[in-house]
């Protein structure tokens, strides 16, 4: 058994919201949002707050979903890829929940949503999970000034303007979490902070590997196997390192899901709402109908940042892994 | 009861590490340190990088002392200042343990002991948690170049270069982990970076309030009440919005007893690390030995960054606590 798997059998997942920006609103997954922010401002003055609203938005949302308030959430977890948390914590000083703070990238989503369980696990507690992203909030941080218009590379992933969250408690509903495996970090040595699918393929394997051995489960026991953000790059790689048939039969990956091919975002996307809001808005729907049974889900993250990227550093990786299960009484 | 405090039953503290940079080792709390780093660089290129050295050092030697070695440890939960927990995440590929990154700014120790708590509370877990900070790698991230030298105000704090950590494991040992509270975001309407103290403290009476009401205790019930880094200012602030004597007699804080008076740091010591120190190195000993039978540490973070400080944003604040007790089978 692994030790750093923590298999729930009374953590439910009562509620979801998700919601994108202008260009993730036309994507394949407009339908799945429960709101779609047109203003790249979302009515706030600046992009940094204008993340921090998305989240309450989607942490509200959420909490509504479920029944009950934001109000009546004994815990949120939560994490952005801004530096110091700002959006995460400037939310908080608006819904004024307790708050834990988390960081792993783009498998930040996956962690809040573990943690939250971990919190469920034990005593009659409310909690939400969630994680969100701005493009133009969180590229002029990590990349270049917006109003560089710099090319993009074919390997360039999208940072989604992006939320989701979910709300869960201890207890039986419609889906349930089942399972949390905390990720290794990894380091293939790509140094190229424009192909984040290379540095976080073998993160995902790993995680993977490792969560399907501690809950003895096959490819096969899941409908689907998402990854987060490997994008059309990292998912060849992945699905070359798992050499299985059976692997690549249900694998599918969030980065993929959230944009159409002719909507120029070249791997597809990533950033921390990436998933949250795939999850949300396009993975718990189909388990709550029992469309599908049971899916993994490991959410991938690239932990550069433009310090390390400038020192010279290559790109470590990790993948946090969470399993929904649609409930049978 | 309050749903956002856990109480724990069976969370011993086994192992605890502490160290500091050169000016740290010079101050009280010498002969606390298992380590004292006199090389600014640890060794490595960068301060980065040093941070990173630190924060596998202090992993590695709390779970020495724990009696096993760090790749027997099940999950590491830790976080630092830096952008996207760099060090965090760069000791993770070092030591390659499941890793679960946390930010509260220097509220962060808490909240990582509080999770690898919560991950030990069920299953025959091992967990190490920590944080570490340079001193030289975080302020020129946060305030100006290094080489500029600028003054420093008399609210300033010295940002530690200082690293601390607890090895946990699920059973009893001469160290109880009790009890952790999620902190609230408080934000009084501080806009100033250097002073923190002023920033945090209502935070910090806000989480120890609620965290006395939910464990039904009393000040005195308490041998110390620690709070992390609210310094000379923020203390006085503390102690004149509890307005209690009884709270004033068993208070310490942090952020004070890391330097003395003559060490030139001003409003005293901050920092990820500081905190972690601290506790691992002062706090620790003196409950194991049983001269203090049961401590609170609240530790406190001020969770601005550059951007939302440059964006004209008030400095919000929290406070995480975590209850250690001495064990009396």
């Amino acid at each position: 058994m692994s030790r750093s798997t923590r298999q729930f059998e009374q953590v439910a997942v009562v509620g979801h919201f998700a919601a994108g920006g202008a260009r993730e609103g036309q994507g394949p997954l407009a339908a799945a949002f429960d709101q779609v922010w047109d203003d790249d401002l979302v009515g706030e003055t600046t992009w940094e707050a204008a993340e921090a609203k998305m989240a309450v938005d989607a942490l509200e949302g959420a909490a509504h979903d479920g029944g009950w308030s934001l109000g009546e959430a004994d815990v949120v977890v939560g994490g952005d890829l801004l530096d110091q948390l700002v959006s995460t914590n400037f939310a908080a000083r608006q819904h004024h929940r307790p708050t834990l703070g988390v960081f792993a990238a783009c498998a930040t989503f996956a962690e809040a949503v573990g943690l939250a369980g971990l919190w469920c696990d034990r005593g009659s507690t409310r909690a939400v999970a969630g994680a969100w992203s701005h493009h133009l909030a969180v590229e002029r941080q990590f990349r270049f000034p917006i109003e560089f218009g710099y090319q993009r590379t074919p390997t360039a992933s999208w940072t989604a303007t992006a939320a989701g969250a979910l709300a869960l408690t201890q207890g039986t509903g419609a889906v349930q979490l089942r399972a949390f495996t905390v990720g290794r970090v990894v380091d293939p040595g790509s140094a190229d902070p424009m192909d984040m699918g290379t540095a976080m393929a073998p993160a995902a394997w790993d995680s993977l590997q490792r969560h399907l051995a501690a809950v003895k489960a096959r490819w096969d026991d899941y409908d689907r196997v998402f990854t987060g953000d490997l994008g059309v790059v990292g998912s060849g790689i992945l699905c070359d390192l798992a050499n299985d048939p059976g692997f690549v039969r249900v694998h599918d990956d969030c980065g993929r899901s959230l944009y159409r091919p002719d909507q120029d975002v070249h791997n597809g996307g990533s950033g921390t709402g990436c998933v949250a809001a795939v999850v949300a808005g396009h993975i718990m729907p189909r388990v709550e109908t029992g469309e599908w049974h049971r899916v993994l889900v490991a959410a991938t993250g690239a932990l550069f940042s433009p310090t390390s990227y400038q020192q010279g550093e290559s790109i470590p990786a990790v993948a946090h892994v969470i399993e929904l299960e649609a409930y049978r009484p």
